[in-house]
């Protein structure tokens, strides 16, 4: 039986497209079925139209004899807080709708370059905030996809597109790739540029992506950072020498995160890697708090025009969360969250002399039930604070049958070499 | 005589207009009175619409009895790389021709919340990089006002407005504080929101305000970051310890430049501070550079739309300069730099416990001839990176007759108590 094109990875699906084997056209078709048969019910696209679709990938395969660029021809979604040219952005906002912005946001813009197929904008939560927009989990409709990088991750998951983009101030691309069970990446801060993204915090926005594998998560950052592309040597770093972090939040996590977590720790042991027990410094127990103050100040203070002149059509959830703690954050209490985030920074990157990658949580287990609620970001808010690379593996199955995604952190600006080390890891997790 | 009230401060217009004894409208036509003698030679406006500063100005008048905020019929100018949904913002590119954003930018809104006129747009350089706009010296035709935010310093100098916010990436504010005469002011990284703002680099990218008084620039930043504002104590926090911090580029400053703050160390010293020579360490010389590959690394991606779709409508200056730096640096040199300038950053905490604030240059002397450059940067990119609160006080006069100012740097979220021991340093130096 021949894998349909929609299930394909994207780097399948490009070097099958620069070969000539498969067209851009017919892949673009072959998602949109995909998209006619579950966006009915995982509704993962804020916009999504098929003729624009279309348009992009007959003009890749009409450009065959030129230079056609990385992902040639594969679709891509993006958060609809990224600004497209010719797409609404809304930000799940009544306040921005029928909004058209002017221009292509950087990652727009670089996918566009790289001859992607820009497919369609995802469902964020409100301002990539809490408030919830309508995607389900594509494992279970009853269940949320996360947040807020909710359709990202759910369009991925149900196959309607190979790459998404997201972003994660809190924890709102990594969580979401564990309850999704598709792999998610966030970069090191600063690496990928936020501009044409609505700013939440200065301190904390990262871009991040949502893929099938590690090897279509490091062909879209080459795109994405604009540096030149190398294939992923599973392991080309050596044998890694890895924390096994259950950090000071470990009582938030299930039982079944807990047990997946031994069991690749096992598994990789086994396999030669070195795992060993790593525990945070005891007042890193403070990041949780810092993000939060980092956040509310920055966040409550870029939504500015929306509350002051739109406030009655600003959600309870941001009006009462984010709004109202930033509006309670003095300048002390953000400068000094600021400053112990820098200090905890540097003391990470020394801690990483000892390993080369932390295996943590993703989140704290399955994705809850309902869809009022994201889910907590209580695994990801002290990484996304600490600027570190991180990743989510999926591949494991919860007792309910929802999946479970482990996460590895590597130090600031070893993005490149945590893709490499995840990538042995995840092999020797499901030998 | 008595003064016409576009001669008044902000703070003495805001409280004019409070007590009814200047209504907005007559404050509107005293300043639209001032672009109509000055604006055309000094050309500091990319838009200014009369009708809608009147209109604004009539509605704060109509207010009358309600809450009307701090600075309730004060005009505003501001930088056109900030959005404005009621005015174009343009960015000083052909790409951008009529561009009308949806929204303002949080500083514009937050200026709108407190009753602040929305005057007009000010010039700036390219992307608030280094290819100039029309906008010339106020105090002599045939000088740059400086760059990047040169409409602004340009607008309050010629008293068309008094109070203008440009941004800092490099030495955008201080620098044409000190060649236009007025008081600049570039706070603590991360205060004040850049929602809305054309990013360059998320690692450096400040708003500051231009204004002709101390006091203005602290009722202005009170506004922005959303804080309460109690007015300016001068000398509330003591007779300063000031180090006189000459820097390692010291070669590059002109005689006049050193000779005022030679002048200006004198008088303050006379007058009860204590000064001290202040020598960086010497590793901090490298700020220059790792500042280039930082804003080059960041900047060039975020203009990742305009160099792929429009790079033919991009000046040689931003394409051979910023954008070439940044497409040759390397992800490694680019975290490298970044690293370093957080090491610094936490050893310039530490050398804050010994002194109150640095007393430097805020540019190498008085502006250049010309309008082909905007003037060197040198003494202002280090702080930039530093992330230090930072001002400019005019009020010297160099051997051309142009304005000469004094940079005073304070630690990281000092920014309050910089603006208090300045506005205690300003009257001691004028005494």
């Amino acid at each position: 039986m021949s894998t349909a094109p929609h299930d394909l990875t994207a780097s399948q699906m490009a070097t099958r497209i620069a070969a000539g084997t498969l067209s851009a056209r017919e892949l673009a078709e072959s998602c949109l079925e995909m998209v006619a048969a579950r966006e009915p019910v995982v509704k993962a696209f804020a916009f999504l139209d098929p003729a624009l679709v279309r348009a992009q990938a007959d003009a890749v395969d009409a450009a065959k004899g030129g230079a056609r660029g990385l992902i040639a021809g594969v679709p891509a979604a993006f958060k609809d807080i990224m600004d497209t040219a010719d797409m609404p952005t809304c930000y799940n906002s009544p306040i921005y709708a029928g909004y058209r912005p002017r221009a292509d946001a950087s990652v727009v813009a670089f996918t566009r370059a790289a001859g992607g197929v820009v497919f369609g904008k995802a469902v964020t939560t409100e301002f990539a905030n809490r408030h919830p927009g309508p995607t389900t989990n594509p494992h279970d409709a009853a269940r949320t996809p996360g947040g807020s990088s909710s359709g990202s991750a759910a369009a991925v998951a149900a196959r309607m597109v190979p790459l998404a983009l997201g972003t994660q101030t809190s924890g709102s691309v990594i969580r979401p790739a564990s309850y999704c069970g598709v792999h998610g990446f966030k970069g090191s801060w600063g690496e990928i540029s936020y501009a044409g993204v609505k700013l939440t915090s200065s301190s904390l926005d990262t871009v991040g992506i949502y893929a099938r594998s590690l090897a279509d998560i490091a062909l879209y950052r080459s795109v994405l950072t604009a540096t030149p592309f190398v294939s992923l040597i599973s392991g080309g770093v050596g044998l890694p020498r890895v924390g096994l972090c259950l950090t000071p939040w470990r009582d938030q996590a299930e039982a079944p995160m807990l047990a997946m977590l031994d069991e690749v720790a096992q598994a990789i042991s086994r396999a030669g890697a070195t795992v060993v027990d790593f525990d945070l410094p005891r007042h890193f127990a403070r990041l949780i708090d810092a993000q939060r103050w980092v956040s509310a100040y920055e966040g409550s203070r870029s939504l500015a025009h929306e509350k002051l002149a739109h406030r009655d059509k600003l959600s309870e959830d941001i009006r009462h969360g984010r709004i109202r703690d930033g509006e309670g954050c003095s300048q002390e209490l953000y400068h000094h969250s600021a400053r112990f985030a820098e200090r905890c920074r540097i003391e990470l990157d020394t801690l990483f002399d000892d390993v080369d990658l932390l295996l943590t949580p993703a989140a704290p287990g399955e994705a809850p039930l309902g869809q009022r609620l994201t889910g907590s970001a209580t695994f990801n808010t002290a990484w996304t604070l600490l600027h570190t690379p991180c990743v989510t593996i999926p591949g494991h199955t919860g007792p309910n049958g929802m999946p479970l995604g482990f996460q590895l952190v590597a130090r600031r600006g070893a993005d490149r070499s945590l893709l490499e080390m995840a990538s042995w890891i995840e092999r020797a997790a499901f030998k």
